[in-house]
C-alpha cells in the first residue's frame, strides 16, 4: 500500500517533469535554430503544454496523493521520501495559491512589458518603461500577497522564489560586509594600468575559439555526451532532461577571446551542477537544482576561481597557443592572469568585473527593496540609479540606456533575483576556501587535473539536488556558516597578485 | 451560435495541433542536436505528449462537437467547411476506432522491431528480423481490422493510411504499365556509359557543397526565413508549425555533391509543399498535406523534372563553378545534365535512379500484398526478393542486407507506404506536363525564373491543403485522370536525351 502511494507520486511527478523537458526545449529551440518566422506559433505552442502542465501541478489529486505519501514517509525514517514529500509539498502550496487569472496577468504583461523595455532601451527613454515597471511591481505585489507567510515582508517572498531561506534583513547585513570591502578593493586596485595589453587585443578566429572553449569545457568535465554547445545572442545553460541533457549556449566575437571563453566556463559550470545531479531521482524534486544562488555559485566557481587563475592560465596557455601561435608568443600564465583580471568600475553590471560586480547588486537590492516597501517610486528611479552608481563606484551613466534601462530583470518582473548572483559570489568562495583544505587546488589545477575538485561538488553540492535549502547545504559541505569576510579575502589576495603586491 | 460551435471545433484541433508542434520539434531535435545521453529521456517526453495528444484526439467531447458542426455545416454552403468537418470526421473516426492497448503494443512493438532489424542488418541475418517482421504483420492486420471497411481489403486499408482513395487492384493496374515501361528503359540505357566522368569525382568541399544547396533552395523558393537547414544522417522535411515553421535536414559526402545537392532539393520540394499551405485554416486539416503521394510528389519535381534537367544546369552550373572553380572548367550544362541523370540497375533502393527506382516500388508492393493475403510467409522473403530482383531488375544481391533487409519501413510496421513513392513519380509527371503547357518549363528553368512554376504548385496543389483527395486535385490540377504512361513518356524522352539519340 504505502509503496503504491509512493509510486503514484513519483508517477505524477514524473508526468510534470517530462511536460518540462518539453517547456525548455521549446525555449531552447525558440533561441537557437528556430526560423523566424515560427516566433508566433512557438508562443502559443508553449502556451499550450505551459497550461497542461500548471493545471497538472495544481491538480487536487496530486494534493489528496501527497497527504498519503507524508503520511507514509512521516512515519518511514527514510530521510530522502521525507525530504521529497517537503519538496514536493512546496511546490504544491505555491502552484494553487496562485490564482490562474494572476498568473496569466503575469505572462500577459511580462511580454508587453519586456517589448516596452527593450523598445525604451534603445530610445533610452525611461518614461516609456515607466508605467509597465509599475504595473509589474504591483503584479509581483499581488504574486505575493498569495504566498503570504507571517515572518516574510512581499519583498522576501520574492527573494525566496529564487534563494530559498534568503531575507532582506540578512542580505542587508551582508551587503553591510561586501559594499566596504569590494570599495576599499577597487580603491587598491587604482593603481592597476587601465589599458588592455596589446596580446590581447585580436582578432581571434571564431571556430578557433569556439574550438578551444569546448575543449576546455570538457577538461573540466562538462560531459558532451550529455551536452551540448551551440550559438545564441545571449548564453544560457538549460536541461531539458537533467542530469541525461543539460545544453549550453555562447556567443563568440573576434575583439575578445574571454567574453566566450570565460562565457562558456560559466556556463559548464551551471551545467555541471545539472549533470551532478542524482539520476535515481530523475523527474523528482530531489533531482533538481536548490536555487539560483547556489547554482551561481557552480558556474562562478569555475568561471572566477578556476578560469581566471594563474594555474587555469600555466595548464591551458600552451593549448591556447596551439590555436593561436603568433599573439600569444612569449605571454607567461601570470600575464595572461593579470588580462583576464582587471579591476575597472564600470557602468554595466554584465560586463563588470569579479571586484566591482557586487557593487552593481548591491545598488539593485536597494532599490528593488524600496519599490516593494513604498519608499521608493518608479519614477524616482533613474536618479537614484546615478546616485548609488557615484556612491558605490564613483562613476555615473550619461544615459538610462547605460543605467536603470540596462537589464532585461524587471521587464520579466524578476525582482529579489538579482541578489542571487551575489550569493553565488560568496558561496563559490566559501567552496573555495573548504575545498582548498583537502585538496591543493593550484597544484591540481597547474596540472591539467579537474576530477578531485568537480568529485568534491559532485558529492556536497550537486548530488543533494533539493534535499538541503541553501544555507544547510553550504554548513553541511564547507563546515561554516555563510560568511561574507570570505569572498572579500579571497579577492583582496587576487587583486595583491595581480598588483605584484 | 452556429458561429460558436465552430468556434470551439477550432479551438480543439488547434490544441492538438500545437500538441503536434512539439512532438514534431522533440523528434526533429532527436535528430539534430540532442545529446547521444538524452534519448531514453526523450522517448518518455515523446511518449508524454503522445499519450495527451492521443487523449483529445479521440475525446468523445470533440465528437460531440464535431457532430453539431457537421449540422452547421452542412447547411451552411460553405464549402471550406464542409470539407473541414469531413477530414475532422475522417480523423476522429480513424482515432476511436483503434483501442489504446493496440496502440501501445503498436508503438513498443516497433522500438523492438527497429532494434532487430537494426542487428539483423548489421549481421545480414534474416532470421533475427523475421519473428518481429511477423508480429509487425501481425499486429498492422489488427490495425486494419479495427478500421475495417466493406470495399476495401486490409492491405488496401494501410495503403489508405498514406494514400486516400487508393487500392491494392488499382496500384496492381499501375505496375502493369509502369514495369514494362520502365523494363524497355533499362534495357535501352544499357549502352549508356557505365563509368562516373572524372569530373564528378571530387573531393567536394563540404562548407562550399552546403552553400551551393542552400543557394539553389532559396532561389526555388524555399522560405529561410520560415524553414532551416540541419545536418542529420537521414535527410528528412518536418514541419512543427506548417506554414510557418518548415524546417529539413541533408547530409553530405566529399565524394559526391549530388548526394547532397538533390537530397536538398528533395526535402526543399516537400518544404514548399508546407509552406505553401494556407495559413487562414492553420491549425486544421485544411492546412495540412493529403498525402504522402501528393508529397512526394513535390520533391521529385523539383529534384528530378527541375534539379535534374539541362536547363537546371544551364542556370546553376555557373554558380556551382564559382565555388568549384578547378574540376568544372569546361564542363557544360547537357555534360552535367547526363552525369547526373544514370540510368544502371542497383541493389539499393535509395541510391536508384528515377529509371530503375519504380520497379523497387512494383517489387515490394507485391510482396506486402502477398504477406497480408497470406500468399506469401515471412520466411519466403529473401528468396522471392532475390527472384523479383531478378525478373525486375537483372541482377541479385549476394547478402540480405543488400536485398530484404535493406529498409527500415517494415520494421516501423510501415507497410502500404512504398506505392507512394511511385505514385509521387507519376504525379509528378502529371503536374509536370499540365504546368509546361502554360508556362515554358525549359525557358523558365534556364533564366532561373522559377516563381511561375512554384505559385502553379501553390494555388493548384499547396493552398487546397486536404480540401480534396489525391486523385480529385490531380483531376482538378491537371485535367486528367492518373495516367502512368505520363512518367514513361517523360523518361523515355529523358533517356533518348542522355543518350544522345
Amino acid at each position: 500500500m504505502s509503496a503504491d502511494v509512493i509510486a503514484e507520486l513519483k508517477e505524477k511527478l514524473r508526468g510534470i517533469s517530462l511536460l518540462e523537458h518539453s517547456i525548455a526545449l521549446l525555449e531552447w529551440d525558440q533561441e537557437t535554430y528556430m526560423p523566424a518566422g515560427g516566433s508566433e506559433s512557438r508562443a502559443a505552442a508553449l502556451g499550450e503544454i505551459v497550461g497542461i502542465k500548471h493545471k497538472r501541478a495544481q491538480d487536487p489529486a496530486l494534493g489528496e496523493c501527497l497527504s498519503k505519501a507524508e503520511d507514509v514517509a512521516s512515519g518511514s525514517g527514510d530521510l530522502d521520501l521525507q525530504a521529497l514529500v517537503r519538496e514536493v509539498r512546496y511546490d504544491y502550496e505555491q502552484a494553487i495559491r496562485i490564482p490562474v487569472p494572476l498568473a496569466s496577468q503575469i505572462a500577459e504583461s511580462c511580454s508587453q512589458s519586456m517589448a516596452a523595455w527593450k523598445s525604451a532601451k534603445d530610445n533610452d527613454d525611461f518614461a516609456q518603461f515607466a508605467p509597465l515597471l509599475e504595473q509589474q511591481v504591483r503584479l509581483q505585489s499581488q504574486f505575493a500577497d498569495c504566498l503570504q507567510d507571517e515572518e516574510l515582508c512581499p519583498y522576501d517572498i520574492l527573494m525566496n522564489q529564487y534563494e530559498r531561506g534568503m531575507t532582506s534583513a540578512r542580505f542587508g547585513e551582508i551587503c553591510k560586509v561586501v559594499v566596504p570591502g569590494l570599495q576599499s578593493l577597487v580603491e587598491r586596485a587604482a593603481s592597476q594600468p587601465a589599458t588592455t595589453p596589446a596580446f590581447m587585443k585580436g582578432p581571434w578566429d571564431r571556430e578557433k575559439q569556439l574550438a578551444f572553449s569546448k575543449e576546455v569545457a570538457a577538461e573540466l568535465g562538462y560531459d558532451f555526451n550529455r551536452g551540448s554547445l551551440d550559438l545564441t545572442s545571449h548564453p544560457f545553460c538549460t536541461s531539458p532532461a537533467a542530469p541525461h541533457d543539460v545544453r549550453i549556449t555562447t556567443r563568440v566575437s573576434e575583439d575578445n577571446f574571454t567574453s566566450n571563453l570565460y562565457g562558456v566556463i560559466h556556463e559548464s559550470g551551471h551545467a555541471m551542477y545539472e549533470q551532478g545531479l542524482d539520476p535515481e531521482w530523475e523527474h523528482t524534486p530531489l533531482c533538481d537544482s536548490i536555487s539560483l544562488g547556489i547554482h551561481e555559485s557552480q558556474s562562478l566557481f569555475w568561471e572566477n576561481e578556476i578560469g581566471r587563475s594563474e594555474a587555469f592560465w600555466s595548464h591551458f596557455l600552451p593549448k591556447l597557443r596551439d590555436y593561436f601561435p603568433g599573439p600569444l608568443e612569449g605571454v607567461g600564465a601570470q600575464e595572461m592572469a593579470n588580462a583576464v583580471n582587471p579591476v575597472r568600475p564600470s557602468l554595466i553590471r554584465v560586463e563588470a568585473d569579479e571586484v566591482t560586480y557586487g557593487l552593481h547588486i548591491a545598488l539593485r537590492f536597494e532599490l528593488e527593496q524600496g519599490l516593494f516597501d513604498g519608499s521608493i517610486q518608479t519614477s524616482d528611479l533613474p536618479g537614484l540609479w546615478r546616485e548609488k552608481m557615484q556612491e558605490y563606484l564613483g562613476i555615473q551613466p550619461d544615459t538610462d540606456r547605460e543605467g536603470v534601462l540596462q537589464d532585461i530583470h524587471w521587464s520579466f518582473g524578476l525582482f529579489g533575483y538579482f541578489p542571487t548572483y551575489l550569493l553565488g559570489s560568496l558561496y563559490s568562495a566559501q567552496f573555495y576556501q573548504a575545498i582548498n583544505q583537502e585538496i591543493d587546488i593550484e597544484a591540481e589545477v597547474s596540472a591539467g587535473r579537474f576530477e578531485g575538485i568537480l568529485q568534491w561538488l559532485r558529492t556536497r553540492i550537486h548530488a543533494p539536488g533539493r534535499r538541503r535549502l541553501p544555507l544547510e547545504l553550504l554548513e553541511d559541505a564547507t563546515g561554516q556558516t555563510l560568511d561574507p569576510s570570505v569572498l572579500i579575502t579571497s579577492l583582496d589576495r587576487k587583486v595583491g597578485l595581480v598588483q605584484g603586491n
